[in-house]
């Protein structure tokens, strides 16, 4: 009985032909990984679903039960290395699979946590992780309500990766997406950009850029529980997490088909973030954040919903971006300082591998 | 300022003493597996949930949210090798995740799928674990809703890990757990047991045995379903995955406080495997299944609950294996054919790792 199947038949689907095998790229949440779940993943899957819902390839997928929807989101992490700056693979997971709850309207409410550990991971270090994703999902108000143990053999791994997902439950008057996204919308983010890439880097690299630049990584769900609270018409949300801002506003931009315009000189950028990007040659948009946000509001809400982030600790440095536009439909537009413009594109691969 | 936590100041608690570094037996579903949850992960979430919520250390977690119960469930599979006969790691991780749903007494509704790829791996083997993923979900009529793809490099990984959530919801009327086993239930097996460990390590060794025995991967919702609408007195149900049927009588003669006694030659072991397991020196109460379940009935619903799971095409080999008693409480007893007694104890590690 032959158990192994024969995969000298299968038709690579033409974008996939160039990369017959995995490469990095195809984890890195730019155009590689969209062409891996568009032409591989969602065919594989297809009528296993109710249309649409996994088609949005949204953060999280929105499910209507008899009287409430339930978002469940999932995400594994395999950041390396485990510790750097301002936190670990542990708060990591869980500060990001509740932000993929919050960015999607959602209000988190409990997570599970699947570990697959290498033999030879000394316990004390397993220990500190789990301890301090207990202390994240705390802070946050979220419950961690089951889990899984799995252990591969020594070399088969790396240390730790860690699954979490999660559910939370959208408030009824709660309607955010791409349908939603109107030329003339405000974009947002809801602090400073590119940390949590940039730390990651300089703890692999052995990089010392005078002082210490600490990941971003925190809950967003209590900041996104004022904004949707505030009465501000929020239109959609996500976190620039992967490919960072410019990733994020391209899907968008795709999803909504809108053009998207922002200003460059108004995206913030610690000073700090902007010298090591530019020593390490890196551009801050595609920059890997874990703590922030980029809303899409009506125009009208703009002043309003940067009023209500900047009271909140997590979304202190939130600045206006950009605006929605009809013109160029799937393409992000950046107005540089000299007054010039430039098509952000969607990278092909992130910049920097394993950042979460 | 130092991202890397000191370590050396961890005092281990005393039953990881041993090992204080991961061993592959703390993935195992034993004794290793059990204390590495109790002494590290539940102390690390403790407050992050209700009580008892993650304390239940069920297949699934059940959240009550405002009108309706959710089972939330999370298993990362890391089955080697990841072809074997009858199934894959794949629709290994869709049964897999819907089977720990179901015996919670939830229908599954939807599953997430967390993809760790590592780099190198053939895109077409990738599309084949995928299809057979979607193929899995549609035969158990679930949803794959979600989704999650990350890249680690050449040498970190073993070609896939497959992490799945799920969600289902559990009707109002059902109420499983070990708060329900009572001394003189019935304890009753859906099929015969051992074919997945023997399948995956036959592959694995490159044994031969005569006939080829596959494993028994199936979805268990369906039968889940038909005998909990029989109106059979269902008190608890569990799949005897990891550590096998030995090791899952032992959580329940734990959790519920009583004792089990099976009566060996009552216990549905097929010939092939019998065999295979003679000479491999496996005892087959210990091995993993992956497409039968325990169930604790009340004992004058046993002959109901059989011919129900009997009338189902993945309960034809159902079978009553023992009773509850109110002696020796948290220990499983086998009757032996030559009328003896042994103490079917719960294993340190899963005689084979890896198995799922």
């Amino acid at each position: 009985m032959s158990d192994r199947p024969d995969l000298e038949n299968w038709s690579c689907p033409l974008p996939l032909r160039d990369h017959p095998n995995v490469v990095m790229g195809h984890g890195g949440g730019g155009r590689l990984s969209a062409e891996l779940v568009e032409h591989l993943l969602l065919p594989a899957f297809a009528g296993t679903h109710d249309a649409d819902v996994l088609n949005q390839l949204g953060d999280a997928a929105v499910l209507s039960l008899s009287c409430q929807r339930i978002a469940f989101s999932t995400d594994s992490y395999v950041v390396q290395p485990r510790f750097f700056p301002g936190g670990n693979i542990g708060d990591l997971a869980v500060n990001g699979t509740i932000n993929d709850l919050a960015v999607s309207g959602a209000v988190p409410l409990a997570l599970s946590v699947g570990l697959i550990l290498e033999e030879g991971l000394a316990l004390s270090e397993l220990a500190f992780i789990a301890n301090t994703m207990g202390m994240a999902a705390r802070r946050a108000g979220v419950s961690i309500v089951t889990g899984d143990t799995k252990v591969v053999d020594f070399g088969h791994g790396d240390g730790v990766y860690i699954n979490t997902s999660g559910i939370g439950v959208v408030p009824a008057w709660v309607d955010l997406g791409p349908h939603r996204v109107t030329p003339g919308d405000a974009v947002i983010v809801s602090g400073v950009i590119g940390r949590h890439g940039v730390a990651v880097l300089s703890v692999r690299e052995g990089l010392e850029f005078g002082s210490d630049i600490c990941t971003d990584s925190v809950p967003l769900n209590g900041l996104v529980h004022d904004l949707l609270g505030s009465g501000v018409e929020v239109h959609m949300m996500r976190d620039p997490t992967r490919g960072g801002v410019a990733a994020t506003l391209n899907e968008i931009a795709t999803s909504a088909r809108v053009g998207v315009e922002i200003v460059e000189r108004n995206v913030p950028v610690p000073d700090d973030v902007r010298a090591a990007c530019g020593f390490l040659g890196l551009d801050p948009l595609y920059v890997a954040n874990e703590g922030c946000l980029v809303a899409f509001v009506s125009a009208d809400d703009a002043e309003q919903a940067l009023e209500v982030m900047r009271n909140h600790e997590f979304g202190r440095g939130a600045a206006l971006i950009g605006y929605v536009t009809s013109e160029h439909a799937g393409t992000v537009v950046a107005r540089t300082a000299i007054g010039g413009q430039r098509v952000v594109d969607l990278p092909l691969a992130e910049q920097l591998p394993r950042i979460c």
